[in-house]
């Protein structure tokens, strides 16, 4: 029989820290790169549409020797029996073996490599020394992109919120937001008193609820989109030269966050080519011709690598669009297996 | 949090019993021909070529309430590592809310659904008073495909065992089968006297390991085949008529344990066409021409279901192709469950 780690929602919250998560976003980006690591082809049904569907993600690592999946579940309706609608599981293997050695649950490191995903995107394109942030999009996604923004980009002082639907959840959200960080990002800190005092003084911005989208746009140096829009909320003539927008929301077929148009003019970069043009926030600009395939300038595993040149000038509006791979859940799963391991935490179980 | 069910390898065994997987496994072959279920497209990926690979089987099953997927991971050098060259786990899910449900060791469930695969076929096919069962192949599989068949075919008095690579591996199954069928398939049944003694009486048959294949080939009615054979080891015209040969061993391309040219004169049914053309042992036979995809009578859940008819006349020679289906692991895993939660073991996690 087989030791194989358990680490379930709670006890991935004690184990992962961003700071760490982005580091090993970053990683897998440059292995993707590098070609040591590899999707395979996902698996997707939908038992009834609009309703319940799921999709299987998977791939290897080979640095980190492991491979595995996530499984995905939608189910809308579960709200009205106390589920939650998305549950994840992941599964790992040790690539040397074929041994199974963890199972764990998706959600929590779901949110936190896709809040890293998006400030990696501002750490390599936006101008170093922005000041201001842009969160569009205040759901369970907000937090995770604010903790992840701030701990990359050193000049953020002030950090507008936005929602797209109640402006009561942004009032809601600048409320709360201090606390939310203390307690979900800097509290995994307080035994590292270099770190945790570090982190504090990035935290320590000004948070704002806007009702004017137009008007935040214009002026935000630094622009997340973490929505479920199917239609573009950003203008191309609101955005304003020097702009980096990380657009994180859309994920597949159909989903839309910024004007299509403001391809045209923008450096764009992505995750993953394939996944961009198909379910991505650069789907529609190319369906609609407004850029080609060969306009994306290239994947960030080759910016962050120093293969290919990123933003030209302090001018340049760069978009990164990032739709989330496997390989990220796969390469932070492996470090909360690490990570648990080092602090004797999580269940062991026999298989 | 979600509750999950783990049954590990050790409680799976205590877990299940031979006569209600055969029932699962007939059960899912209607399921998937009245297309309440369906298998989903596989993932395989080759580590590195004749070493190391894995593959993802996945799928649900509609009237169960379940999806879930297996991965199998092969390390050919695994035993160098005293560690099993095959490794199985298993994922269930719960249909109606997305909820993972189970985590299973595949290993044992795997060898008795093939076991019960390749029963099923003679019990649909096979003369009803056949007293004859040769067994091919004397590894892993081969108490399963026995005690499987001994419960389906109420005649059979005599069954021969045939190893094609070393005959004192089917001298010492010869000695220790009746111990085997006791402590993996009958000492299950302990508790319910009257299966206990039914089945006793029918595990009380003569075993003879035999050296000459072909010798022995004529004389049997029935014949199953599981080894890991790429060349034919079973020629035409040894086969009688009247006889029925299951082919469990071919179950990925290139493999094949009996003639081709015996498809050209037998009523062929298999459990997928789809996987049975590409994998299965009907592959070569259908590549050389021998016989065309339309000659495939069907597959078993509409024979089941008595949707088609299967054999015409005593002297036919039928052939059924199991290459095996997720569906199957799905269904005996689900039983498997209900029954851990019946007898009330197996661990039960929060993730």
């Amino acid at each position: 029989m087989f030791k194989v780690k358990v680490l379930n929602q709670e006890v991935i919250k004690e184990t992962l820290g961003m700071k760490e998560v982005i580091e090993a976003v970053e990683k897998v980006y440059t292995l993707k790169a590098e070609e040591k690591a590899d999707v395979w082809p996902m698996i997707f049904h939908e038992f009834e549409p609009g309703v319940a569907d799921m999709d299987i993600k998977s791939g290897y690592l080979k640095d980190a020797d492991i491979y595995g999946l996530k499984l995905v579940s939608w189910y809308g309706e579960n709200n009205k029996k106390e589920l939650p609608p998305l549950i994840g599981t992941t599964l790992v293997f040790d690539m040397k073996t074929g041994v199974p050695i963890g199972l764990l649950s998706a959600e929590h490191i779901t949110g936190m490599r896709t809040g890293a995903a998006g400030a990696i995107g501002a750490k390599y394109l936006a101008n170093e020394e922005s000041e201001s942030f842009l969160m569009v999009g205040t759901g369970h996604q907000a937090p995770f992109q604010i903790a992840a923004m701030l701990m990359v980009m050193n000049h953020i002082k002030k950090v507008r919120l936005y929602d797209p639907v109640d402006f009561e959840k942004a009032k809601k959200l600048e409320e709360n937001i201090k606390d939310l960080l203390e307690e979900k990002f800097l509290s995994y800190y307080k035994e590292n008193e270099e770190t945790y005092i570090s982190l504090k003084k990035k935290f320590d911005v000004s948070f704002e609820a806007v009702e004017n989208l137009e008007d935040a746009v214009k002026k935000s140096e630094i622009i997340t989109t973490a929505t479920p829009s199917k239609k573009p909320m950003i203008m191309k003539e609101w955005v304003s030269k020097g702009t980096h927008i990380s657009c994180v929301g859309a994920d597949m077929s159909g989903k839309q966050e910024i004007d299509e148009n403001i391809f045209s003019s923008a450096k764009v970069f992505v995750d993953d080519i394939n996944q961009a043009k198909h379910v991505g926030e650069t789907e529609i600009a190319i369906k609609k011709g407004v850029i080609q395939e060969g306009d994306i300038l290239g994947e960030i595993g080759e910016l962050i690598l120093g293969n290919i040149k990123g933003r030209n000038a302090k001018e340049d509006i760069t978009v990164y669009d990032t739709t989330g791979i496997a390989l990220q859940d796969l390469m932070v799963s492996k470090l909360a297996l690490d990570l648990a391991k080092e602090k004797g935490i999580g269940e062991e179980i026999l298989l």
